[in-house]
């Protein structure tokens, strides 16, 4: 390759043979739903076999359950109760940033986790509250009904809203619409997640001052306006000595109010769905179902890469959302899986999602008899639960890494956090998922054309940026399109290779070479097409005819073959024009540049040569 | 290449020397908002002269009025006629699509074609009213204000919606958001417009028939019921006759009204900012206005392209955008560039935008002394002009080319369509939005991988699907993967991957081979990658390590390596498992496969060597 003597042996792109649609539908369905082709172990296996592995499928304790032993159990166990011993004043902490009473957090971590333990695919979730899903709860429901002069309305709407948000986590897992969850960038969740943490700590300021009068925005300005504008209020006792003896000073001072013992109350009666409010309820449900989903999909994978198992995400996502249905008729609201306690689970030796159980379990006996005793909870015990909860998402070690690696990401992280921050819960999540949907779009519309060098005594082309060592070729300009070509970059493609093109001719009047004489297109990494990306190719054609040049063809895919041979681009290109590799398209374009025969001789691409 | 001799002499991928984060910020922005680098001409240039470019830029009737000839202003003057004479008609047909007095119609064709022809970029665009436009201002404000009851308040929210449409062009131009427009495919166009041409003409059925009541929405159930529900109110005389002899019987049947002589009125104090239905102007201003531009732009690059001269696309969003803020103060509305009168304008021969301005003076005499003429122009005249323009838009040869070549695009044609047609113009809009977007998503969501193979006595690598020639290398797994990598595919790819792997060693296992040693990704097509996707790589990595496999890389452009680099990765995989050419990351692992040698001799890659 690269020498004019190759020449003679060119070996043909084949235009593929056409599929009939609805096969070719059928695979590209295929890839896009079930990429992780769950049905495969179905295959050539009895009816009544299929339905048994049908139901293991679906219920995943059925699987693993018969396997259980005595050793997993003892693990699980100690785990289990473990976890438990955090369940109880965090279900208690984050029930009083939802606004909810804390009974309800406690019975959140009773039904929930029995539901996950049976469909949930992961070994180490541990079920609960979530920090995050109670300040959104308490913020974009507190807006329509106040949970201080209305609590009886308000814990109904919190119930609707969770049954909302279990539909939407099911239904996105039975439609397979997993890639939802995909949309939320890493880089999002951290900046959303730190923002949030850093505004639930600022409102703890109320508890250490000892304010009485606090504001009900979230964001820093009226937060510190509020610290600030009352110093006069500030018990300075409590301030200055709440830093140094916070925990014993303020140990007796507040009590919790009433528990009563017993189980989940049965709530379906609950559920509003003719109020005022339906609305606002389906809003609230999508989005903390969401992010429940982003949080706990990530968790349970980040847990699984440890110990080398796979997290199905569409069936995680069926099993939360079966868990928040069963919850909001059960008393329970909005659970996930939060990070802290499935890091705490881990690492007391969790086997599997028995420990779950074994919470429930012990959950269920605190409730039955040992409620009354959490009455006397001090308030400060769970401002410091929550404060430390929440030092654990301020991840500022991730943002650094961020921007190390990637400056944009660290931005969108940076932005969604001020969202959070400076403006609320809400803008903070619009800010997170506009920018990363933006992002998208640029990404997008935007791909990068490169132009090609030769790499001295090989017939290796690369990127005359990336490789100094490479050298252009006389007479040719060799570009390579970096994306997928269609309707939303394919203008900025024709503007940008024309800008190539006449750029490419100003510097070489500049500098006194040869002119242009051929224009290669490297595509091989132009993976599909569509009709605006063909009639892209067209208008190319037609603009470097129109200034004398050539237009060739390096390595198109098949997909790319397929189209230009329907839309009979290729014959207005010529196949003789479209090569397996640049070097041969370098190859052709020198023979005819230098031997200057009309004609060149192709030779069948099936036929022998040593071209190495 | 290919052969295990060569392995001696890899060529090492180097690390990209990093540039400092501002400057690589501004080469982004750069190739974001400016990929048609519209400063070129201004460099090395004096000031005076920069200034006077600077004008000619954004003026560009200074730039060739200069070289205006004679025989120019021949072929415009009669380009320009001809245009006026369909002008007229057609602004008063348009004018009764939207509801509003005929006279605004006309005005239209005045203003906005004077303002064109000092700051649009195109040669061929022939301004005026559009029917698509008018339709839609019909539909969307005629909701708020009853044009029928209330005609002044009606008229006075028409010029307010276009000076939001003006506007809304205008900015997006001034902030080079041009690829907003390209969002709209081509696809979603075709069948948007054939939609809306279809309702238009469905709607002239109650004059065809001669029907008093008819109904005011414009899906096909309502207007067909409101057809057939009245079936004894048909006039079957103008039914029959109106078949054989339209024109005559309906000739002297209805008149238009009565139409004053003069020229625009000033109507700034018309425009209506504090209304209660400003919000309903802003939303059908933004509407109106991506669809004039989609329309308008899309008009002038085919004709450009005839005539192998360039359209600057936000150029041209600033053109329209000022003529329709000077329009809705001059009692014009919505003004675009229709395909009709742009192909009639470039038939009779236009040489430049002076055609605008002949078409402009035409108008102004009209309006002046003729309009007292047209109070005689029946009805039927009007529906007629309507009913042919709106023929020409419905494209189906565009629909069926769009089925033999890409039957995704087919599809998204025919739902902005049956969209437009079974439910309202709004909702074809909508459904054509976002099926694009969701293209996108799942263009981006859902990448390509393909497993590649040698073609026999070549070193070259190309998919097996594509290349039924090629074979797979015993040991060795070759995927590709075909599209920058990032969050929204991130997690896709990987368990895409792992599937890859676990199907290559079931086949294997199946057919007795050797089972498999190391999986090379070949990463010519990525791009540019986010930390997402670097942590897939991380992942990926582990996976294949935990099952005892080995992950090569083969030609990351210079973005991957460097976050290779930055996040240390490149240590984790060995730099010595990165080649330049899968052919060379074959050769090593085939040398390590059978050689087994533990440590591969890597030789700089600057050295020469005859490796060809």
């Amino acid at each position: 390759m690269g020498t004019t003597e190759d020449y003679e042996c060119p070996r043909r792109v084949p235009v593929p043979p056409s599929k009939p649609f609805l096969k070719s539908l059928q695979t590209s369905l295929k890839e896009t739903f079930f990429p992780d082709d769950p049905f495969k172990q179905f295959k050539n296996q009895p009816t009544s076999w299929k339905f048994l592995l049908g139901l293991q499928y679906f219920v995943p304790i059925l699987e693993w359950a018969p396997r259980y032993t005595f050793d997993f159990f003892k693990a699980d166990l100690i785990a289990g109760i473990t976890i438990a011993s955090l369940a109880v004043p965090q279900g208690i902490s984050y029930a009083s940033l939802a606004s909810i009473p804390p009974i309800i957090g406690l019975y959140s971590s009773f039904v929930p986790p029995l539901i996950y333990a049976m469909l949930g695919s992961s070994r180490d979730l541990a079920v609960g509250t979530v920090a995050v899903g109670s300040l959104l709860i308490s913020s974009m429901l507190g807006k329509e009904v106040s949970p201080t002069e209305n609590p009886e309305q308000y814990v109904r709407l919190v119930f609707t809203a969770t049954f909302f948000a279990g539909v939407f986590q099911a239904s996105f897992g039975i439609l397979r619409l997993g890639f939802i969850v995909d949309f939320l960038s890493h880089a999002t969740i951290v900046g959303f997640m730190g923002g949030a943490a850093t505004i639930v700590c600022l409102q703890q300021l109320k508890g250490m001052l000892g304010l009485v009068h606090f504001t009900h925005e979230t964001d820093v300005v009226s937060v510190m306006s509020s610290v600030f504008g009352q110093i006069h209020q500030w018990r300075w006792e409590s301030a200055v000595l709440g830093c140094c003896f916070l925990f014993f000073l303020l140990l007796t001072r507040y009590f919790i109010g009433h528990l009563k013992k017993g189980l989940n109350p049965l709530s379906t009666s609950e559920l509003v769905f003719g109020s005022p409010h339906l609305m606002a309820a389906v809003k609230t449900g999508i989005i903390i179902g969401v992010i429940g989903l982003a949080e706990g999909i990530a968790v349970g994978r980040t847990f699984a890469m440890f110990k080398n198992y796979h997290i199905d995400g569409n069936k995680e996502m069926i099993a939360f959302g079966m868990m928040n249905i069963a919850g909001s008729c059960t008393s329970c609201y909005l659970t996930a899986g939060p990070f802290s306690r499935t890091a705490v689970n881990y690492n007391a030796g969790s086997r599997s999602a028995v420990s779950n159980i074994i919470m429930a379990t012990a959950v269920m006996f605190t409730l039955l008899f040992l409620t009354p005793l959490f009455h006397y909870t001090p308030l400060v015990v769970l401002s410091s639960i929550i404060v430390s909860a929440m030092l654990g998402l301020l991840d500022y070690e991730a943002a650094i890494h961020l921007w190390k690696i990637d400056k944009f990401d660290f931005f969108i992280c940076l932005g969604a956090y001020l969202g959070v921050v400076l403006g609320s819960v809400e803008i903070g999540l619009v800010i997170a998922i506009t920018v990363s949907l933006l992002r998208i779009l640029l990404f997008v519309a935007r791909p990068r054309t490169i132009v090609l060098g030769n790499i001295p005594n090989t017939g290796i082309y690369r990127s005359m940026d990336q490789y100094p060592i490479a050298k252009t070729v006389p007479g040719i300009l060799i570009l390579q399109i970096d994306a997928p070509v269609y309707f939303a970059n394919a203008s900025y493609l024709r503007e940008r290779i024309s800008r190539w093109i006449y750029e490419e001719e100003d510097r070489l009047k500049s500098v006194g070479e040869t002119s242009l004489h051929y224009v290669i297109l490297d595509l091989s990494a132009v993976g599909s097409i569509d009709t605006s990306g063909i009639s892209m190719f067209e208008e190319v054609g037609k603009n470097v005819d129109r200034k004398g040049l050539k237009l060739v063809l390096a390595n198109p895919q098949s997909e790319v073959m397929k189209k230009l041979h329907k839309s009979k681009l290729i014959d207005t290109i010529g196949q003789e024009w479209i090569h397996l590799t640049v070097g041969e398209a370098v190859a052709a374009c020198n023979f005819m540049l230098y031997t200057c025969k009309p004609d060149p001789v192709v030779v069948d691409y099936n036929a022998q040569d040593n071209n190495v």
